[in-house]
């Protein structure tokens, strides 16, 4: 199985390479080659099986080609420009959003059907679209046949990528899994331009030792999950039977609904209460909101019951294992 | 008032522009300028304000940039691929349903934003989304917040651009009202490349004394509407209050649903029996495919009770107008 990771470079696209590096295979297929692309040429992992690794624009047909060579099994589209940055850079937010899907897109569908056609089955591509394509707001629980109406530019724009994808799979172009993520906690490294970005760092910067704002209240909930739920449910988009989805290629997989005061208590219980004492309330109405708009709850039956996907962990599981993954990297990173 | 239509040449493009031509107003605002656009350069009607007539490509920023001038309040974007030639050709599809309104987007931003910007508000758009956007299939009814889930190509692209108008208008770059069309039936001139052609071909073809196939079964149900009603909606679009709309800028009008076997009844009461003979059974799989994922029904709601869209006619009302409105220039086109 030979794997191309779009986005390679980030938190997600990083932690999934370790794990197929690991693990040598997917849902029993041993993987024979993996390729990261992203910005910048993203640094490759020890694997018994050849990594390459390529920087470049995710908006360029041609560099995605290159990205997806003949014989690629499988694309894991993670390349996308965050929330709160589409939201100040619209054009910018277009190109690698939408342009970007275009391109992969078009990369796929010449592997089935182009000059360069191999022939076989159209190579799998799980797309993570985002809880930021639905509106609904704090009240919501949304069924899996929810509308998407998007309040943000990020989230339209995973929406119409979702649509792109979902057609491209009609056709036989490729074979698409568009995964919503929830709002994933807890991220390493630093605060960055998502509008979610104090989700993690709540978490993330007490178990530092450092002081972080808290820009909502401790009553407003988001449908959160982990990086480790996240990445086995890209292992199992990978290697899933697609024919239960049918026209449907758009997942909710099963997260979980938190409030912030829960996400606290939380961080007491693993961390003792001078950790939660380091997170101080400093209203921000920008954020609210972006975040406000997003829905915190979601029933995720079909990715539960009919697609296998699995459940989301505890919240002390989650910062534990933040603890176990990324502590570390992130304080020598950041010089603590 | 200065209005653009892209696809100004088309069926409904020509009934719209002949309609403000006579009219001289919309919603008690005087007509000041039209311009019409379309592949080829549209016929201009009679009018008492300026007619500016262009050829060229919806896909191509420049041009559209040049259709859509300073000053321009209002654009009707009915420039498509339509159903079954978007399914035969996914690249032209997307070229002009989905980089088309990526132009109409960026010209209309500019005429706000822009080098060129006029200030003042944002200009009104007009698009015309589907019922082919939507699943469902013959026993749907559709709610207002029903889920687009399309099972075409042209229907994708169509909730793509719904999308991308939808965020546009959000951001303040233009102001859109997304209309998804029911099957607009009589359609004049001959049978196209629309998967729906056939609901008018039964009903136009025996007025012109034609044989004419019927692909579907009599109990097939459509979601229709009079291209009289089509403009009466367009008109409404142009000149409401888009403030009720909030964020949700797509409209189910009120159509009608109707079974094959109901038209052709209409068809007798108002051209007797012999023009019913003159349709013939003759299943077409591949066109059923496509027309029987569309929902045959709406609930229409919103539109009614709180935008204020006007009702359809009956079928009996909707042939009549088409003998009045479009019979004679029909024959003499065709040469009978």
């Amino acid at each position: 199985m030979r794997i191309t990771i779009l986005g390679g470079g980030g938190f997600l696209g990083q932690k999934l390479a370790k794990r197929l590096a690991k693990d040598g295979q997917v849902g029993g297929r041993p993987v024979t080659g993996l390729t990261l692309f992203d910005l910048h040429a993203p640094p490759v992992p020890m694997a018994g099986f050849p990594v390459k690794s390529l920087g470049g624009d995710v908006a360029d047909p041609a560099q995605v080609a290159a990205a997806i060579p003949p014989g690629t099994d499988a694309v894991v589209h993670l390349a996308a420009v965050v929330s709160a940055q589409a939201e100040a850079d619209f054009d910018l937010g277009l190109k690698v959003n939408l342009h970007g899907t275009l391109a992969v897109l078009a990369a796929c569908r010449a592997l089935a059907q182009g000059p360069r056609a191999s022939g076989g089955t159209p190579p799998r591509v799980v797309f993570t679209s985002s809880v930021a394509s639905f509106g609904g707001g704090q009240e919501a629980r949304l069924e899996d046949d929810a509308r998407q109406l998007p309040g943000n530019s990020y989230g339209a724009q995973k929406a119409i990528g979702e649509l792109l994808l979902q057609d491209a799979s009609r056709k036989g172009f490729l074979d698409a899994v568009n995964i919503r993520l929830p709002t994933v906690i807890v991220r390493p490294g630093r605060p960055n331009k998502a509008a979610s970005s104090f989700v993690s760092a709540i978490l993330r910067e007490p178990l530092l030792g450092l002081e972080t704002p808290l820009p909502v209240p401790e009553d407003f909930a988001v449908w959160i999950c982990s990086p480790r739920r996240a990445v086995e449910w890209f292992l199992h988009a990978l290697a899933m039977d697609t024919a239960p989805l049918g026209l449907d290629r758009g997942i909710n997989p099963p997260g979980r609904s938190a409030t912030v005061g829960k996400m606290l208590s939380a961080l007491e219980t693993v961390a003792g209460p001078a950790a939660r004492k380091l997170v101080q309330h400093a209203p921000d109405p920008a954020i609210e909101a972006i975040v406000g708009g997003w829905p915190a709850s979601f029933t995720a039956e079909r990715a539960r019951r009919v697609l296998g996907f699995s459940e989301q962990e505890s919240l002390e599981e989650i910062i534990q294992g933040f603890i176990e993954d990324d502590l570390a990297a992130t304080k020598a990173d950041r010089g603590l």
